[in-house]
C-alpha cells in the first residue's frame, strides 16, 4: 500500500493539448516533490489511440522523451474498460486526465468517478451531451466523493467555469451572460467587421483564417456553431437551466445552404466567395447603425433563453474591441448590476487550454 | 465531541461588508444544511467593537436579527487574545472570518493560524504590511495545516487573487501585471478624462465623487494611492517579488504638497481647485497624442519594479475604454503572449466584496 499522500495521475490522449499537459504535469511533479505538505504525483497510464504505457506494478513512468516511447510502445493496448478497471485497482487515488475529445470516453465518466476515480479534462462532449449524461456524471462524483473538473472546456485556461460555479454557489442570481466563445469566430469578425477600417471579404478572411491555422481541418467544423453551442450548454446548466443538448436551442449556423453538403473544405472556400454578398449585407446594416457585427453566444437565465448567433454591438461595446482571436465572457448578475463582470483572453490554444487542466488537477489534488 | 463535518465560524466586523457576509453566510448555511455531502456550518461568535455574541457552550448563534442583538449585547467583551483562545478550544474545526480593516487583528494571523484556524478575510494590512508578516503568516499556515484565503483584498470579488495563483501555480511565467485597482480612481478618471467629451474640473469630480460615496470620508485617503500600492504589494508577493512594504516603491501621490496638511477633508475640497490647471495639464499633454491619462498600478515581475500613479493609454486599450467605478486587471504572462488574460468588473462594494469572502470560505470547506 502506497502512504496516503500519493496520487497516480492517468494521461488518455497525448496530441496538442495533451503534449503541453505533460509538460506542465512533469513540472508540477517536480516542484510538489520539493514541498512536503504537497502530494507525490505518479503518472502511471498514458495511451494515446492504439498505444498505451503502463506499468502492471503502478510504478511512475519517467516523462523523458515520454510522447516518443509511447508512439514506439508495443505495451498490449487497454481497452477503456480494461483501463478502468486496471486505474481502480490501483493502491492510491487516481485522477484520470483526459485530453480527446471523445464522446465513448466521455460516455465512461460516470462509470468512472463511481470507481472513486476523479476527473480533469477539457472535453466538452461530456458536459453538453444529454443532459441524463450530465446528471449521471454529477450523481455519480456526489455519491462516491470523487472530483469532476473541466475549466478548460469553455474558454480554455480562462476563469470561466470557477467564476461562474463562485457566483451561484455564494447565493447571486445570475440574470445572463453573453460573450464570443470561439478563438476562430473572433478572429474571422475582428477581421471581417473590424472596429476602424472596412476589413476584408467574408470568404477572403475564412480561407486566411484556416491558412493561419485559426479553424479545423474543415472551416463549416466551425462556422456551423456547435462548438459554441456546447459551451452554452455547459454556462447555461451550470447557470441553472437544465438545458437538454446543444441542438435544443437557436444556433445560426454561417454555412450557407448550398454549400452543407459539398464534399469537402476546400471545395467549400472555392464556393463561398458565392454567398460573399450575403454576410456583407448584414456588416453593412450594422454598420449603418454605427455597429459591428459579431458571432456570440448568450444567456438569458430569466427567461430561459440560449442563443448563437450574429449580433451587433456599438464600437465602444467590450465585446466588439476584441483584439485576435481572444475569447471574451460577461457575466451580468444581482450583485454586479449594469456593469458585468468580464473576463477575457485567450480562449484557444495548447498552452493555455492545458493550464486549465493543470490548474483543475491542483484543485483536485487539494480537496481528494 | 461534534461530528467531523460540523465546521464553526466566527466573524469579526459587522459594518458595511460585514453585514453582507452575514447575509450570504445564512443563505450558505441554509443551503449546506440540504446536501448530505456538505458540512454543517455554526455561527458561533461574533463581534463589532466592543459587542460580542458567543455561546461557552460553542451552539450556533441564530441569524435572525443578529446586528441588531449584537448591538444590544451585554455580554463579556472578549479581548482578541480571549476570542483566540475560546476559538482554539473549540470541538470542532473553525473558519475566523476577519471582516475589519484592522492592523491589530492582522498581527494576529500567524498566531490564530498556528492554533489550526483556518482565515478568510478581505483585510489587505495582513497581506501589504512588513514581508516578514506576510512570510510569518504563510509559513504559519503551511505548518499547520490551516487555511487562508483573501480573494477579496484586491479587486473585491473579482477573480484575482485566484487566477494569479493558477497562473504561478501551473508553471505560467506572469511578466506583467496592470490595471485599475480603485473604484475611486477609476470613477474620477472616467468623469475627469472620458474617452470621448472632454470631461469635467478635476476638484469637480472629486467633489462630485465624494458626494455620490465613492471616496472615503476625506478624498485625500483615496487620492494618496495607498490603497492602491497595497494591493499591488500583494500581487507582486503572489508573483514572486519580496516587496517589502507598500511604501518601498514609487506611488504617485494626487494630494498637492500644499493641501497635504490642511485639517480636514472638507477643506481640502474647498482648497483643490486652486490646482485644477496641474491636472488639467497632465489631461492636455494626452490628449495632445490622442490619449487618455489613468490613475493605474503596474509590475514588472522582470525587472522587479512596482509603480503607482499616472499614465497615458490610446482611448481604445481596455484600461481607458473602462465604464463607472469598474477595475480592469490584466496579466500579461508567457502563456497569454501579447493580449494579456483581463479581468473587469466592480471591485469595491459591499455585496461583491462579501462574495470574494463567502466564495473563499467556500474554498476552505471543501479543503478542510
Amino acid at each position: 500500500m502506497a502512504p496516503t499522500r500519493d496520487v497516480f495521475v492517468a494521461v488518455i490522449g497525448a496530441g496538442g493539448v495533451g503534449k503541453c499537459v505533460l509538460s506542465q504535469l512533469e513540472g508540477l511533479t517536480k516542484r510538489f516533490a520539493t514541498r512536503p505538505s504537497s502530494p507525490k504525483l505518479s503518472l502511471i497510464f498514458i495511451s494515446r489511440s492504439t498505444k498505451s504505457l503502463y506499468s502492471t506494478e503502478y510504478t511512475a513512468l519517467p516523462y523523458e522523451n515520454i510522447a516518443a516511447k509511447l508512439d514506439d510502445s508495443s505495451q498490449k493496448t487497454l481497452s477503456l474498460t480494461e483501463t478502468i478497471d486496471y486505474l481502480a485497482a490501483a493502491p492510491a487515488k487516481v485522477v484520470f486526465i483526459d485530453n480527446t475529445s471523445s464522446q465513448a470516453v466521455a460516455d465512461k465518466y460516470a462509470h468512472i468517478l463511481s470507481k472513486g476515480i476523479s476527473i480533469v479534462t477539457p472535453n466538452k462532449k461530456a458536459f453538453s451531451g444529454s443532459y441524463k449524461l450530465w446528471q449521471d456524471i454529477f450523481t455519480s462524483a456526489s455519491e462516491s466523493g470523487a472530483k469532476v473538473y473541466h475549466e478548460s472546456s469553455v474558454g480554455a485556461g480562462l476563469p470561466v467555469i470557477s467564476t461562474l460555479k463562485d457566483l451561484v454557489e455564494t447565493g447571486d442570481e445570475v440574470t445572463r451572460i453573453e460573450g464570443i466563445f470561439s478563438g476562430t469566430m473572433s478572429f474571422l469578425f475582428n477581421s471581417f467587421a473590424p472596429t476602424e477600417g472596412s476589413g476584408g471579404k467574408w470568404s477572403s478572411e475564412v480561407t486566411k483564417a484556416k491558412e493561419l491555422g485559426y479553424t479545423e481541418p474543415d472551416p463549416r467544423d466551425d462556422l456551423n456553431g456547435l462548438d459554441v453551442a456546447r459551451k452554452l450548454t455547459i454556462l447555461a446548466r451550470l447557470a441553472g437551466l437544465p438545458v437538454e443538448s446543444p441542438t435544443s436551442f437557436p444556433v445560426q449556423s454561417l454555412i450557407p445552404k448550398e454549400l452543407e453538403s459539398v464534399a469537402s473544405g476546400d471545395e467549400f472556400l472555392q464556393r463561398l466567395p458565392e454567398f460573399d454578398s450575403q454576410m456583407e449585407e448584414t456588416k453593412t446594416a450594422a454598420e449603418k447603425e454605427g455597429k459591428v457585427v459579431r458571432f456570440v453566444g448568450s444567456i438569458d437565465v430569466g427567461k430561459k433563453e440560449v442563443k448563437v448567433g450574429l449580433e451587433k454591438f456599438d464600437r465602444s461595446h467590450p465585446i466588439a474591441a476584441l483584439k485576435g482571436s481572444d475569447n471574451i465572457i460577461s457575466f451580468y448578475t444581482k450583485r454586479y448590476g449594469a456593469n458585468p463582470l468580464i473576463i477575457r483572453g485567450a480562449g484557444a490554444g495548447g498552452e493555455v487550454t492545458a493550464m486549465g487542466v493543470t490548474g483543475d488537477l491542483i484543485k483536485v489534488l487539494e480537496r481528494l
